[in-house]
């Protein structure tokens, strides 16, 4: 479970353990009500605030759950919460499966789809659309020729400087070390073609976004998958054999809740894992796409956290948390900013103007904050909804992972069912799914799915998820 | 002179191309009064309209001039106007020149810069700031999600149909083969990605845009730079060579008012180049990024008009018309969609959607149309005060282009003057140039410049001219 991950400094979180341990060592047995909150404060000796954050921790970790009006119960459902997948085993060659058309297939259906399961976005419903709009027709007074200029080529100065101030966790970086993108994939995009050469292998998690799959292959590079853990991302011993064969010219990893895993690389691993990037000289693109979307208490470092070499180039956007539409997004490319500036430059000259203002601006005003309080808020309780569904409905033995963040669930069948014959007929009930064979160049994942929980939670998902389970059922009494 | 690539259907051009002749003919003499606009209709028995037209297009040929209050007159200064820059000649082999050095010194410099001549931009005065914001506004209410959603791949559907409706030289074209970019460059960047591989020859005019230099050397492709002449482009007989001894790979050609030179294709060449890439099936990028900014009568073909192979990819943007900082542009790509749809997916997913709905909304009122009109009026003026002028202060000598659309004129100096040291000296004095040795990977143009003249004429232009041709006659008596 994820306790092993946070550092237990606070006295909540030290709480919290206490009594995570209590319910494991069934000291609580399922069903037993908890303490009020005026009692847990008499008890432990501790503020109110305290006593709700406790319960907070232990309801984010699926061990107790509110009932209205009713208080604090230890969860029913925590003895039945399906299994983990069990970390992946790649094999050690790059793989060349073409995943080419099964993306056009998912992506490009023109069948009407009521609920969009497939896609790894927030709806609209979540964004703060009114507070952008009223950035934009403050941009647009305030920049100079209303954004109708050419910006600087390394991006919008106001935008560095407030990327900076929110990367709370790599407190040294400066806004000269930051440069602006057209998106998360565009910065990744551009390191991969300042730091490799087609015929270059780069190291990977698995399964891993397909994205990077296809922008890694069209660039004619070699891509070596690694076994990943579904709670803690890249197994290091593998990567570490690897680097130490000398199979890999450049590392890439999605360190917090990767896509489609969810997973959560824990500070030791990101040390560990720039300690040996340093050793073997190899650089890695950090893609921290998802990383402000943290279930936990606290935003997770990255491995830029722990870099002192340049060897990290770390990457994100806002497109996950505000507006994909906008394409804004940055690299901070560590020793290779004049490489990635040269890039930027030459493809693209600069960035949007206008959309890169409207950021800056909502980061600026403290608004961003606020939206991501609520915006994390509503993406866990999804992903709860989530695990309860699948394990209310799906067929025994489906395993689910444990989301520490973002907002993809990635489930695992028994091997027999087929996800792109589930795929077939979901999409019939008007239910599309990313299917698990996705995620790999080798002939992997494929009674997997990725979900999207990015929706807030209604009957609608809910009959989606039944509809899903009776087909999952039905594949299953096929074969 | 651009009378011979102008289809002299109308009547106007017609009686244009008369008086041209007399004049060249010396029937009429420098200083002559022409007849009143009056006379002109009862002499040739036509409307005034065209009587207008006559003598606007003998004055933007540089044959007569206005006086105020006094009409038209034989232009005095037609004797004595520079003369053009000789057709090019550059080595039949791939140059290795850096001008990453030089670049970085143009266009990073830190020293104010009063007067900056460097750029191919036109002034935030000549845009039409006011109505693109309205646009903005209207975007944000009439876009769903306000833009904040991801937009199609392809780019936003209706400004891809008024990019086509507005593309009246090809009227075959359907919004299906646009697709939107993040700007021409961008544009021009994915069809190399798609077309080239690493160590293929791509040939380019000469002298050619530094961005297309670097953008193909950052992607490994050599470059041949082929002979051009600074009216009609780049010498098909060289091309032909070229394409016949298998030197290259694909091409790329400024068909409309090329960057720095200002030629303009005549039909008759797009005709036989696009009859020579067939005969070799060898892939043309045509970056028409000025193609709409015409000083002559109609907006002058492309390549892409004759082409029905699939082999011509059109690039264009709105970047020289509109707003630079919105990156807008496109690519219709023939017969290679599918790979510039892959390549743009890959690598940034999609473009800013409100900025594209802006210029969508843009063309569909019929205001760029009529900004069109003014800005190509107010450039063709401005080139003109900039012949005029280089003509009064430079020395003697000194050749310049006669750009037929665009915002830049290319001069040619004694061959010992060098432009490098005429940009440090003129900077001193708050003046930017472009040093011709960008223009090319090998060991060309040291005695040349770029000049833009995106900025409506003022005294402070005059002085800045004035203040180059000083400096350039002190390095003549230098040596």
């Amino acid at each position: 479970m994820q306790t092993k991950l946070v550092k237990k400094h606070y006295l909540y979180q030290r709480i919290a353990s206490g009594l995570e341990q209590q319910i494991k060592n069934n000291v609580l047995a399922i069903g037993d009500k908890l303490p009020s909150l005026r009692d847990f404060c008499k008890l432990y000796g501790t503020s109110q605030t305290t006593a709700i954050k406790v319960y907070y921790e232990l309801e984010s970790r699926g061990l107790i759950e509110t009932r209205p009006k009713s208080g604090y119960f230890i969860s029913g459902s925590l003895k039945r919460i399906p299994a983990l997948p069990k970390t992946s085993q790649p094999s050690p060659e790059s793989g060349q499966i073409m995943i080419e058309e099964l993306l056009e297939k998912v992506y490009n259906n023109p069948a009407p789809i009521g609920i969009t399961l497939a896609h790894a976005v927030v709806s609209d419903e979540l964004l703060p659309i009114a507070k952008l709009n009223k950035g934009l027709v403050q941009a647009m007074r305030e920049l100079k020729g209303s954004g109708t200029a050419y910006g600087e080529i390394q991006g919008n100065e106001k935008l560095r400087k407030q990327i900076v101030r929110h990367a709370y966790t790599m407190p040294d970086l400066s806004h000269e070390d930051v440069i602006t993108t057209a998106g998360c994939i565009n910065a990744i995009s551009y390191a991969m073609m300042a730091l490799a050469k087609s015929g270059d292998t780069i190291a990977v998690e698995s399964p891993v976004y397909f994205g990077i799959l296809q922008l890694a292959r069209s660039l004619g590079l070699r891509v070596l998958e690694l076994p990943t853990h579904p709670q803690t991302g890249i197994e290091i011993g593998a990567l570490k054999k690897a680097l130490e064969a000398n199979q890999i010219n450049l590392c890439l990893l999605v360190s917090n809740f990767s896509n489609p895993l969810g997973s959560l690389m824990p500070d030791e691993h990101k040390k560990e894992v720039v300690r040996l990037i340093q050793k073997h000289n190899i650089p890695l693109i950090e893609d921290d796409i998802y990383g402000d979307i943290y279930f936990g208490a606290n935003r997770p470092n990255t491995c830029k956290t722990f870099d002192e070499s340049g060897l990290v180039l770390w990457c994100s956007s806002i497109s996950k948390t505000l507006a994909p539409g906008y394409r804004v997004g940055w690299i901070s490319p560590g020793k290779f900013k004049s490489e990635i500036l040269r890039i930027k430059l030459f493809h693209a000259i600069a960035s949007t103007n206008i959309t890169q203002e409207v950021i800056a601006n909502f980061l600026e005003t403290g608004r961003y904050e606020h939206h991501l309080r609520k915006l994390r808020n509503t993406l866990q309780a999804n992903s709860l909804q989530y695990i309860r569904a699948i394990n209310d409905y799906f067929p025994e033995g489906t395993k689910v992972s444990r989301p520490q963040g973002g907002m993809v669930l990635w489930v695992e069948f028994d091997q027999k069912i087929d996800t792109i014959e589930l795929y077939d007929l979901a999409i019939k009930k008007g239910v599309s799914i990313a299917p698990g064979r996705l995620f790999s160049l080798q002939d992997q994942f494929s009674n997997c799915m990725r979900l999207n929980y990015g929706t807030p939670w209604n009957d609608a998902l809910e009959k989606g998820l039944k509809d899903l389970a009776a087909i999952a059922m039905q594949l299953n009494s096929i074969y």
